[in-house]
């Protein structure tokens, strides 16, 4: 395999206990050892000058692009990344680590607890996009990599990518915030907490201890179907759903299944049962709703702190990070005098279009990097 | 008490059995007796020429406006029915019934099946928005009034009204239609579904027979969890709750409460498993989702059998029923030459707009039934 083959692509572990020993989080609880489970593409070049870290979103993994062996879907973001591509692997090394907290190898509620010996459950500390954001460095340094050329993500990505510019700096010659804002609204914390309440009143939950019991399939199964209608937009579930029956000529007068957008849900959700961990879905929820990039300060003081270019991209249609929160972003970057670019993609597809409207994207991600590429200057 | 005296309202109950004898269902199932609870609100004049039929919402109950003797609320739409208020009692004589299904002294699924002498639970057939209209009309007949000044209602009140502006465009001299739409799209039928399924997978809602036992609390209290946020806008919470934390200086970095957003939702869900019932979420839910006034025709079509005028009230941060579909309905209605006055109000509150923008919506339904009045024959 070459590093440019996304056709074998294998992840790779990173296991690190932070000096002394482990690492201080946000809650001030400590945690280690932190394994991260991450994955390459493309070639680091000599003087590591090419590097795009990229993030994943809320259940997202370290598979961001290509196929491992024998796999008949590809990444996340394969549509985003490889040769030729806005993040183009010929050009380009790119990293994806999956965030602490989940359940896709790296360290999470499901790993087993070094004082127990049995899983963590909610004896898992509470992370934050901070904590994610404080491995992710460990495994940046671990390769040597003293700039990134950029930080890149959507959604929870997006909100990685902005913690990286405003707590590592010097680490950071550009950042790419897309379908994200800099702070949890009422509305989105009230979704996530209709989710984790799913999931904890399913009796299945026991506390977070099911861990070779049954699973609390139920909660979890109602926690995406929430999450997939946040995702799409009116119009887009309009357009791909409307009022079609499923199977039938003319309604049920029951409660089983009458709408293809109930039976959607339905195949949506116990998908995701089978491939996602509940405690990881309340754990990293929890970060999201945490999240405040500016805490007690205003936007404009806590984006003085960065000194890398910006790319902001959002979707018109996207209700749940409407695209005025990134607008508010871009105005308290500018009062910054920092290198703004940004744009509103007109697009039915809501939140999902940071993973489907591949053209207008990589059109802008890619001429962005290839300008950042030949400004950036390496101490 | 005279007519005019709401602070001891008393709800009263008809009972009937439709001919032959039972009300037979657009399942082309049959039910009967059907007992409807109602109100009334002010006096019927001698020729019965000011009667209105109001129609109360998803979780509603016939107590639209005034006090129950010893109550502390009044009934849910009382800002905008009583002496001097939109819905003027001093003029017109209102009317407002428990919806077909529900659970507030109108025959549902908690009610005594004839047959077995026990809770119909699920059993209960599925009823339709034109059923319940169906029901409402034996109610109207038997009340002896021949022509109706207005039938009125938001949200689910609105198809309600809208119903019986085409069925029984006789009885009907005008509608007032807020905040709602003509056909429940793919995201309403989806919103639903998963209120539906979080009920259902309540191990205690025992495929609907838990009369006597426990009741599907924790499912009951998802649903409406979800209803809350739908009926607010993404403002009106950022407004109310913003990232306020309860009784906290700091995030708890657990998985209690932090956000007073959390505390609300829960706050209002609790309230609500102690006065609805699970079942009748379920059938209410699919009374609406099954809701398509133009069913295989279309808009201008339906319309075309209605006779009456119309007040189409619809508001800019409603999400739920965005108001393009009400210019939808709108358009439809003129392209008949009906008489139409339609407006969007601009407001923050989202879809419960329709009960609390009181002053704006009042204005206008008082000069439209004004001029109604005056313009109205009677045959």
């Amino acid at each position: 395999m070459t590093p440019l083959d996304l056709n074998n692509i294998e992840t790779q572990y990173f296991t690190f206990a932070h000096p002394p020993d482990e690492l201080i989080l946000e809650s001030k609880e400590t945690l280690g050892p932190i394994t991260l489970a991450y994955e390459t593409y493309g070639e680091l070049n000599k003087n590591k000058s090419n590097a795009i870290l990229v993030f994943h979103a809320l259940t997202g993994d370290a598979n961001a692009a290509g196929y491992h062996t024998g796999a008949k879907k590809p990444g996340w973001w394969d549509a985003m990344i490889g040769p030729g591509k806005a993040f183009d692997t010929n050009k380009y090394f790119v990293i994806c680590s999956n965030v602490l907290g989940s359940c896709k190898g790296t360290t999470g509620p499901t790993s087993m607890s070094p004082k127990t010996g049995k899983p963590f459950g909610l004896s898992f500390p509470v992370v934050t996009i901070q904590d994610m954001v404080a491995a992710q460095k460990c495994l940046i340094d671990h390769l040597g990599i003293k700039k990134l050329l950029s930080v890149a993500g959507g959604s929870m990505g997006g909100l990685q990518a902005l913690k990286w510019a405003v707590i590592y700096p010097d680490y950071v010659a550009s950042t790419i915030a897309i379908a994200t804002n800099t702070r949890h609204t009422a509305q989105q914390i009230a979704l996530h907490e209709v989710a984790r309440q799913a999931i904890m009143s399913d009796p299945d939950w026991q506390n977070g201890d099911y861990y070779g019991k049954s699973i609390p399939a139920r909660g979890l199964a109602l926690s995406r179907m929430i999450g997939h209608i946040t995702y799409m937009s009116e119009q887009s579930m309009e357009e791909k759903f409307g009022r079609k029956l499923i199977g039938k000529e003319r309604l049920g007068f029951d409660f089983s299944h009458d709408f293809e957008v109930e039976s959607y849900l339905k195949y949506r959700a116990d998908n995701f049962v089978q491939r996602f961990d509940a405690n990881s879905y309340l754990y990293l929820s929890k970060s999201l709703d945490y999240f405040d990039l500016a805490e007690d300060a205003d936007l404009k003081t806590v984006f003085s702190k960065a000194r890398c270019s910006f790319l902001v991209i959002s979707f018109t249609s996207d209700w749940l990070y409407p695209s005025y929160q990134s607008k508010q972003m871009v105005k308290a970057l500018k009062a910054n005098d920092l290198d703004v670019s940004d744009i509103e993609i007109n697009t039915n597809y809501g939140h999902d279009a940071f993973l489907v409207e591949v053209e207008g994207q990589s059109k802008l991600i890619s001429h962005f990097l290839d300008r950042i590429s030949k400004e950036i200057t390496y101490a």
